[in-house]
């Protein structure tokens, strides 16, 4: 197959980690027969210094143009107190592209048990996924500004078509999965999440082979710390997700594990790594590219319907950590620190 | 010493384990020779089902004119869906009586190791505070509520002054305990937290003993459980505190054991545990009594000034927690479990 790829590498550890990834994805081109045609553009930092704009024209027209966009990370504190921040474009990006399900998957690597701050046998089974609202709520809505030196104001705002089509998302994955949804809210003070909480209700009418819960947010942060193996699938809004996602990672033992993908309705995907750009180890072939290769991974099975290559990607990443290959963040007393490239390297020879 | 306390019971487990501090009061008032004048008054849905409203203004009255305030919990299923809610009754009274600070202390009782989620190298010297802004940010700003069917909004305004009072409060504790303090907000994205971060830094001059750090959100649930220990007072708004605290009180292995402080500007205090009605166990007598006995020494030490009298009753959770008598949310395999009373009754005997 050929297919078009947009890779955004951004900023800090995020081009060596998309140099990881970009290098999987020529194994798996040279082992399956595919074509990928590459076309790399900046976002973030490096397009602010490039261009002054966080999104530049250019890179959301070549974005939009593909099959796929792979991201690494933005931001870092050369940025910092700019008028224009390198967030605004991962901002931007997402919302141009309208990619609203943002799925963050997160698993036990068994291997990894012993550096994870829970205790092992809390964490043995875990295998849930986060399907974050990713286009709404407090990140976007307006008002959202100053007012003079002494007001400031953001929206949490949703309308019932946001909600319904991101619930439906996680509805379909929980029917493809356990059937098990757990959905995330503050009811009991929120106006915005009684809607979203009437829109799950409404929606299970039409997946009676799901079983629904809702949970409140701040019970949430409690459970995935205290028995996270009692979820599988969570919805829930924006902020939330965020808040929740990177507490889970910790299951994990590492942000630097963690893949994700966010859709759109007519199957656009924005493929990106859940930690960030990490600036204090960038440019020292430290960083850990798991997360984005497992992202790469999660391109190849939810945008191209590659499903042995996704497989084979996934497979490697766990035969690399069972040989006890490990960068600093996942740092083991098994075995030696490896370099970003010698994490790739050990993956393509597998 | 003569002191007059308002006592709200409220609902599910609040009226037991209220029962149990009352119990400790009496012992503190015969061993130091103090007199409390207590008078009990309902809220949330026991006022609703009383009064046809979650904060009665003879309940209001009688607070305002008491030196201190306890409350149990409030809510349960049997007000779902109704058009007024217990919670309604709990964030009224926050807002009333202008408790803007709330204090939520989180340490590691070393009896209890073995019953947290993390591990025990982990949280051995955990000793932290929250400082939640309560009466601002997304639970009361305007708009707030419904535009027919198919819109909702809640609004996260925050006006210079409702952060300075509270972190202002967060520096003085800062500056009494280790002298670090971590603000916590999302100010790559939001409006309110670029606000809330110049607060922090321009009080920060003030305070030059202290050492200030901001952290983002997602990081910090992250870090909570990462490595706790790096924390000494975290400051931050009122949804993100309602988040993280209960989060970290996995720390102590749980929320039963947590007690909270909320503070107005003229001293007036309210207090109670940070647990919820838990209306499952409710009348079983088998409630942990402990998180609404220690948030009454909190109000012997924060309103009363008893510092004596508040260090016993600490001491005495501690040995009772050292002679393994627990209640069923922290038992160990080490005791039989505890009623609600006979955990009191131990208190008492010490
Ligand atoms: C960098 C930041 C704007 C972003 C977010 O909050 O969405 C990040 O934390 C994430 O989760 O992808
Ligand atoms: C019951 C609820 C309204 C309340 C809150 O969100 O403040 C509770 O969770 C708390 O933390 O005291």
């Amino acid at each position: 197959m050929e297919k078009t790829i947009t890779v955004l590498p951004g900023d800090g550890i995020g081009p060596e980690v998309m140099k990881g990834a970009l290098r999987v994805l020529k194994a798996v081109e040279a082992r399956y027969g595919h074509q990928f045609n590459v076309t790399e553009m900046p976002i973030g930092g490096k397009a602010i210094d490039e261009t002054g704009f966080p999104l530049p024209s250019e890179t959301l027209e070549q974005c939009k143009k593909s099959d796929a966009v792979l991201l690494g990370a933005v931001g870092g504190p050369k940025w910092d107190g700019m008028e224009k921040r390198p967030e605004q474009g991962l901002l931007q990006i997402r919302k141009e592209l309208n990619v609203f399900a943002n799925l963050r998957p997160v698993k036990a690597f068994a291997p990894l048990g012993d550096i994870s701050p829970l205790k092992p046998e809390l964490i043995e089974n875990v295998d849930l996924i986060f399907v974050r609202e990713l286009t709404g709520g407090l990140y976007f809505a307006q008002p959202k500004g100053r007012t003079g030196n002494e007001e400031a104001v953001d929206t949490l705002y949703y309308h019932r078509n946001e909600i319904e089509r991101v619930v439906k998302k996680a509805f379909e994955i929980a029917a493809s999965r356990s059937g098990k949804l757990t959905s995330v809210d503050k009811a009991n003070v929120l106006e915005s999440s009684k809607l979203w909480r009437e829109v799950v209700n409404e929606m299970a009418k039409s997946f009676p082979e799901v079983e629904v819960e809702h949970m409140l947010v701040d019970n949430a942060a409690m459970q995935l710390v205290r028995n996270p193996v009692q979820f599988d699938v969570i919805v829930t809004e924006n902020m939330f997700g965020d808040i929740l996602s990177d507490e889970a990672s910790m299951i994990t033992g590492s942000l630097g594990m963690l893949a994700s993908a966010s859709v759109s309705e007519d199957g656009q995907g924005l493929y990106e790594p859940v930690h960030g750009s990490a600036p204090d180890i960038a440019g020292k072939n430290a960083a850990n590219p798991l997360g984005m290769v497992l992202s790469t991974a999660m391109m190849l099975r939810h945008s191209f319907h590659m499903n042995d290559e996704a497989d084979a990607i996934e497979m490697a990443v766990q035969e690399v950590l069972n040989a006890n290959y490990r960068t600093r963040d996942i740092e083991s007393k098994k075995g030696r620190i490896s370099t970003t490239d010698e994490m790739v390297d050990q993956l393509i020879y597998r």
